[in-house]
């Protein structure tokens, strides 16, 4: 049992003491508690925190607030890229769900963000030759990308697997072509995440390295670990000191495809039209909305996730799954009468998908504010499955506030959640200055990869009972952690 | 670390050993490596076992070899009730696997078994009034339920939703009429197994129960937490002291249909129509491939799934995933060149669906041939993340087992894995008279009764790489268990 623990069982027992001699017993009592193998054992401290635990998932999973909110987004709003129609119907929408919550005060936080616009569907085709017909190849335009100016831009195309490979290649070889990044995600990872983070790299980078050796375009296997017809979008981020050269993604059976063609053809020609671009800055807003705390109101507790999507499908993994499970925490625990010690805050933020400037401009707000956050949970990793919670902080803080976290892991096991240490969420991230505690909900990952950025992440991929678990397993951390602290 | 780890440690290193210094040596090292705290304390004794999962998992992930099986079975066999066409399709399938697998021997060990048929699809249907049309309604016939006879039975229903309901209501009420069994799945439980325990009894005692009361027929609603279209078919077990009447799922949607039907208009009839019949017993097999042990070939470590399933759909989950996965692990120890101690046994057991005869004759012979089964392991809920292993023993052994086989789960905790007391499985527990440890692969069950004994049992259902990591588990525990005993 942590100090902490001791420290509120006290507490909450110290209305009904009237001196010390109860006091004492009732330490003395905590510390019989305590003791492995005593006869007291199987009395167990926690068993009101398991009650109510209970009540918290029973809640859920009959009730499935998430899940319906869920539906009224991606049809309500639909996808909801930064600046668009749909991002300013989604902040419409989560507003006034919050002000039925019971909230304390629900606002909005304006912030600047980044407008790009896919336009027309763009067309990727590999050029017939006397032999074959032309091949169409199922794609999207990267976010950010340049356009093609209206027009076809053809070129051969010259299939590159890693970084060396390319630099050896050089300005001889790559100047004047269309590079065609085909490093598959590695599927030896159990942790689709870590895969994604081995191959990512050649969407973020590809274009500009690319650009550097004289590239006319760029095309890039989808990040996904399945082969199928969906082109994964997704941002990229250009090099001032290289040209800005259109890029788009292709399907992962395109990929095979004209890997195949290259293999067999040596010199296959590729017409790429795009016309996407991007449009200058636009207010939008973070949503916000709070229960103040009864005990300790300028310490904060944080859980959110990403109210903007791709500009595909529904974004309902990414990250509408998130916003309704952070909503829900708030929303359950004021229906269960639940009254905070710490200041409960839902941040649904906006611009993670190409800007994170709903992140950035929430904690540079909090610091100007001096806000307090002790602890930030984001969702943003899908709604399947919750395996657990993986925890980060300031170096310096890490090992104190997993000794106190550990304690928790044990009431939260019985619902297959672990704790690990790891990375939080992307729109958090800016709070770690101040050195209070981030985490991310970690859902089973095997499936969300298939959903990432595609017209496949639609409402109807979200299993309603896997999304539930989801947010009852937020609400029973969020509860725990305000109860007994870090 | 178990004492069974240190002697393994001992063993391994024993042909290097000249004398006895060299043993005490080793010893000591041992000793000091297991103290906690120790300067030795980042060498890790379980190295090259993590090292070697590591390459089971990353095999298993790379080949998708239970996945290609997987398709095979579904496409080749089909669905495969006892004593059909697709039944035996998949013992010549499985045979002719497993004879390529490079196992020590394959064989087929014969069984009779009951044969039931549905016949030509059933047709369940509201009949229409002055006001409305007749409404069909998703159905199956239960499995083992007699049919009709040929004509439509015409009933009035009347909705029970509890025993003390149907006892409360009497021959009075029940005689003549159709019992609409409509108690649902309880959503507030995170594992979907006990949902189906807490309902399942009125499928497979709702129609002795109710023809006690004189009703002429039963209707039950689907074993699912969905709202959808698919009946889910199932056993049912006739009491012979009441009239064998027929019996028949509807979907959920259809039992909220008929549900809300009987409450507007009160009385309301259906015709039913099954063709079912039962045939005499035909013979039939358990297909066993076996590797042989290299140091205690009289104890068998089995690890096995049912070949049958139920005559709708592909019967990919239930249970053509545990087939696959079963014959993985003794392909993956072969190919990855792991010589085993134990005897390592795969049984692809016949009839669990209506009637258990392959685990029966499977523990029977075993018995007659004095056989040891160390071990047993089943995977038989479904090719979902693995989640971890429930155990299960003799009530003397269970904890004994249970303290040896901890330490395994520290090295499989890594991949997601825990360990549990419940049950194994099915076709398994006729073993547990020899008092070995039997165990269930439990995968994440949030999914499984979406499928469960329903036409959306096929193959493109099931996710290949959480089958195969399902697959990899189990190779895991097989080879920890063989490896350092029990």
């Amino acid at each position: 049992m942590s100090d902490m623990k001791k420290y509120a069982l006290i507490k909450e027992f110290a209305p009904s003491w009237n001196n010390c001699i109860w006091r004492a017993l009732a330490k003395a009592l905590i510390v019989i508690f305590t003791l492995k193998g005593s006869i007291w054992a199987q009395s167990d401290p926690w068993a009101a925190d398991k009650a109510f635990i209970k009540s918290i998932f029973d809640r859920a999973l009959v009730q499935r607030q998430s899940y319906t909110w869920l539906r009224d987004l991606c049809y309500g709003a639909g996808h909801r890229l930064s600046g668009s129609v749909g991002a300013e119907k989604a902040i419409r929408w989560a507003k006034s769900v919050l002000d039925t919550c019971g909230l304390d005060s629900v606002w909005l936080q304006p912030v600047m963000v980044p407008r790009w616009e896919r336009g027309a569907p763009e067309v990727v085709e590999v050029l017939g030759t006397p032999k074959r017909k032309a091949i169409r190849l199922p794609a999207l335009a990267l976010g950010g990308s340049v356009g093609t100016g209206g027009k076809p831009l053809i070129g051969e195309v010259l299939e590159v697997r890693s970084w060396e490979m390319l630099d050896s290649l050089g300005k001889a070889n790559v100047s004047g072509k269309i590079v065609f990044f085909n490093r598959p995600m590695e599927c030896r990872h159990v942790n689709t995440f870590e895969a994604y983070g081995g191959a990512v790299d050649q969407r973020v980078h590809g274009p500009s390295r690319a650009a550097k050796y004289g590239a006319v375009a760029v095309l890039v296997r989808s990040m996904g670990l399945s082969l199928d017809d969906y082109p994964h979008t997704g941002m990229l981020r250009y090099d001032s000191a290289y040209a800005l050269i259109p890029a788009a993604a292709i399907s992962t059976n395109a990929a095979e495809q004209l890997s195949a063609l290259l293999e067999k053809e040596k010199t296959v020609r590729v017409s790429m039209t795009l016309h996407c671009r991007t449009l200058p800055d636009v207010l939008s807003y973070n949503v916000i909305g709070e229960i103040r705390g009864a005990e300790v109101p300028d310490k904060i507790l944080l859980v959110g996730g990403h109210l903007d999507s791709w500009d595909v499908g529904h974004g309902a993994h990414d990250d509408g799954a998130g916003c309704v499970q952070s909503m829900e925490v708030l929303y359950l625990l004021r229906q269960l009468g639940y009254r905070p010690r710490h200041t409960l805050r839902c941040v649904l933020f906006m611009n993670e998908e190409n800007g994170l400037r709903g992140g950035l401009a929430y904690a540079t707000a909090a610091e100007e504010k001096e806000e307090i956050h002790l602890f930030a949970l984001e969702s943003d990793a899908g709604g399947f499955t919750p395996r657990g919670f993986s925890f980060d902080a300031d170096p310096e803080m890490i090992d104190y506030y997993y000794e106190q976290i550990l304690h928790y892991e044990e009431v939260l096991r019985p619902y297959g959640l672990l704790f690990w240490r790891g990375g939080s969420g992307a729109d958090i991230n800016p709070l770690r200055g101040q050195k209070g505690l981030l985490a991310g909900l970690r859902p089973d990952s095997q499936r969300y990869f298939d959903f990432h950025h595609t017209a496949a992440d639609v409402f109807e991929a979200v299993h309603p009972r896997e999304l539930q678990l989801g947010a009852a397993s937020m609400t029973a951390l969020i509860y725990l952690i305000d109860k007994y602290g870090l």
